[in-house]
């Protein structure tokens, strides 16, 4: 007989149902049983079912995430001779950060090698958005993401089939087995991605408030927590910053039309709806360009950020990324020209009252629902549809006031959205209370 | 749209994951899935482990009782003009009141159709010990099953593949998720079956101890509340006995043995080390008579239990049933001389001192693994293995004295018996506590 004991899933499967806790050779056995199908997916959910439950302990997590990490093919930067840092946000209601971080972060030196999701549920996807501009091909060889971070400094691509196959079977089942919402899996499926990228440093931008998955602020400090031990773990440098997601972020929701607001700002001519997505940008790219060393702190980081934002560093970086993706950049001399949506309603205020986003998960339905987003994977998006946000939490509207423009495809997806809209958006007597956009920020410096 | 919301069962999966309670309609709708296999494995399993941990409500657990008792074909027993009752035991070594109780209560003038199951782990099963009587056939049609009841009053069958196949689905989904021991499951399964059987009224043995399924009688007398509350709310007379299960019961533990010990005791010449069981079967059938309607008490059926036994009445019902269900009645004449071990070893006492046993459940095993019981469903089980005890715990023995004799196929077996046996016996210097037999009744009478 052999000295090591041959691990059984059952007992992996009991340990945790009990409250125990797994060694690191026993998760692995399981990540790999899950990655080569040799663990069946009804002890996978049984796992995955007690694990939601009971939950992970530190050493647990790391071991999951790095067997995770480690599960197919990784991607070594370091043939960029550059420290590399991404961003990952938890998914929102207009948030389109990526397009403006990644070009200021590489202007500063640092490479972004940044892998990017589609629209699910009420939030949008980068690569959705990514595709309305003509040409712009989201899916490279590894040999082609490299020429672009070479040229550009910074890509946005999708994930590739064979980086982290575990996530891909964890992910769906979970979705399948009412195991999603678990801090420990969120944790090991997110930091398993961005770590077999191979960064130097992560900035994730974790969203809490009524538009996020996590609404719960103590939840979202709790995720963000243990992302941020994850990665130090593995020796990636990480800050968590948690933001509030209460209203849409920026002027637009939707696809071409977050595009355009993007290169607005890039080209030094934002509109003013964009501030909060201006600030939020400033505020990630400063972490990053401070851990990834080109900064002395967060601050000095954000300082530098708006200095190439402003100087069209940024837009240059952002054409280059473009251009090298395939993309005709001509759509960018005037974006919004390139936005022709069928049908168009304003929708207005049916009452005097301070305006505010009362759910504004229901506001990013209303997106979906105007096309914009999709009910069911695979399902086409709209590049035209969304919301165009005239007023900000707080504002004091008069009856008639227009609070937003509503773009689509059709009046049947006009006429949804509104009846979404009716309860998302609130108008009250009284001011409402708004929480700062940055709530907390979680890190162990560089 | 019609007016019944649809029921989903990630919704249920959910619901049970936060430890919310589902409607009887929904529990129907899973069971009734999984019976037909329309909800795949992966979500049942989430939900069996999101129920081990969370538990079920009395509504809950009565509504999967019912959608599982009526999963497939019920039996209708009111043709035989009579009242019915049957005995279930949570498993146990050497445990073989059936044999003795069917009898008895049958020559009662109550119908005792008994359905059993075969042995798994370290507990014996009644199946594969009527399986050593030549002829016995322990499967039989419903009209067969009905006939031998009219004839002799008592029948023990194995379960037919159309009872209950709910069960079937979810028991082997349990097995192999870690979801076997939760009380609630073990309640449902048992009592869907025993209902299924259309029961007047029902006896449940809960065996507690180091021989028992459940060890911690905590666990026991929970599982016996819920057994009782379930055949109650079903319209079915329950009482639960919870009994020690410290020591292997009686004489002998393996297949023909124990048939052979039962004949002993139903022919008038029980041997000595039967006491135990005799006790406990004459409080059993005591609960059944007095349930099924002929005594005012518990107490007054166990003297009526005594008489019967006493009178040959219980034996006459016992050949009657044999010989319906084909049996060859001769081989009862001289048991001892149908007990034909290849190979026989007496196990000694290795110093001074009072005799108790440490582990029942290592005991069980050692019988397994002299070839009476069987490692995986399917394996062949021995007619002549076993364990014969020649004491009971609390005897004061000095060294070299006969503990027990093994009987097996092969020397290998005898060894690791042995092996076993070294592990699960004790001998120490103060007299050993002895839980009493009888450790508590939860019953509302009649």
């Amino acid at each position: 007989m052999n000295s090591h004991t041959p691990i059984h899933m059952i007992d992996l499967i009991l340990r945790k149902r009990d409250g125990g806790e797994l060694s690191a050779d026993e998760i692995q056995f399981l990540v790999s049983g899950a990655a080569n199908q040799s663990i069946d997916d009804s002890q996978l959910a049984a796992w995955l079912m007690a694990t939601w439950i009971r939950g992970l302990s530190a050493a647990e997590l790391n071991a999951l995430t790095t067997a995770m990490r480690y599960s197919g093919e990784t991607f070594d930067s370091s043939y960029l001779g550059k420290t590399t840092v991404d961003k990952h946000s938890s998914g929102g209601v207009g948030d389109k950060t990526s397009f403006l971080v990644a070009p200021i972060v590489a202007a500063a030196g640092i490479a972004v090698p940044m892998i990017s999701g589609r629209a699910l549920g009420h939030t949008g996807g980068t690569l959705d958005k990514l595709e309305t501009i003509p040409g712009y091909k989201t899916h490279l060889s590894l040999a082609e993401f490299e020429r672009v971070l070479k040229i550009a400094g910074c890509s946005i691509v999708g994930q590739t089939t064979n980086l982290v196959p575990a996530d891909r079977v964890l992910y769906s089942l979970r979705d399948h087995t009412g195991t999603v919402e678990s801090p420990y899996l969120i944790c090991a499926s997110i930091m398993s991605k961005k770590l077999a990228a191979g960064l130097n440093a992560l900035v994730l931008d974790v969203k809490t408030g009524t538009g996020a998955f996590l609404r719960d602020q103590n939840d979202a400090v709790l995720l963000a927590n243990l992302m941020v031990q994850t990665g130090e773990a593995a020796g990636t440098h990480t800050a968590a910053i948690l933001t509030s997601m209460d209203e849409p972020l920026g002027r637009f929701s939707g696809n071409w039309i977050e595009v355009w607001e993007c290169v607005d700002i890039l080209q030094g001519h934002a509109h003013p709806m964009s501030a909060d997505l201006i600030e939020l940008t400033h505020i990630l790219a400063g972490w990053m360009i401070y851990l990834g060393g080109k900064a002395a702190n967060a601050n000095e980081g954000r300082v530098i950020s708006e200095g190439l934002l402003e100087s069209g560093a940024a837009y240059d970086r952002f054409l280059k990324m473009m251009d090298a993706h395939g993309a005709d950049v001509r759509v960018f001399i005037d974006p919004a020209s390139q936005h022709q949506p069928t049908v168009t309603r304003i929708f207005k205020a049916a009452h005097d009252g301070y305006f505010h986003c009362a759910n504004c998960t229901d506001a990013g339905w209303a997106v979906q629902r105007l096309g914009a987003g999709r009910s069911h994977v695979g399902e086409p998006v709209s590049a035209h549809a969304g919301l165009e946000m005239h007023v900000k939490a707080g504002a004091l509207l008069k009856e008639g006031d227009a609070i937003c423009t509503l773009y689509a495809d059709n009046e049947s997806q006009l006429h949804q959205a509104e009846k979404i809209l009716r309860r998302a958006f609130a108008l009250t007597e009284k001011m409402p209370y708004r929480h700062p956009l940055i709530r907390e920020v979680i890190s162990r410096g560089r």
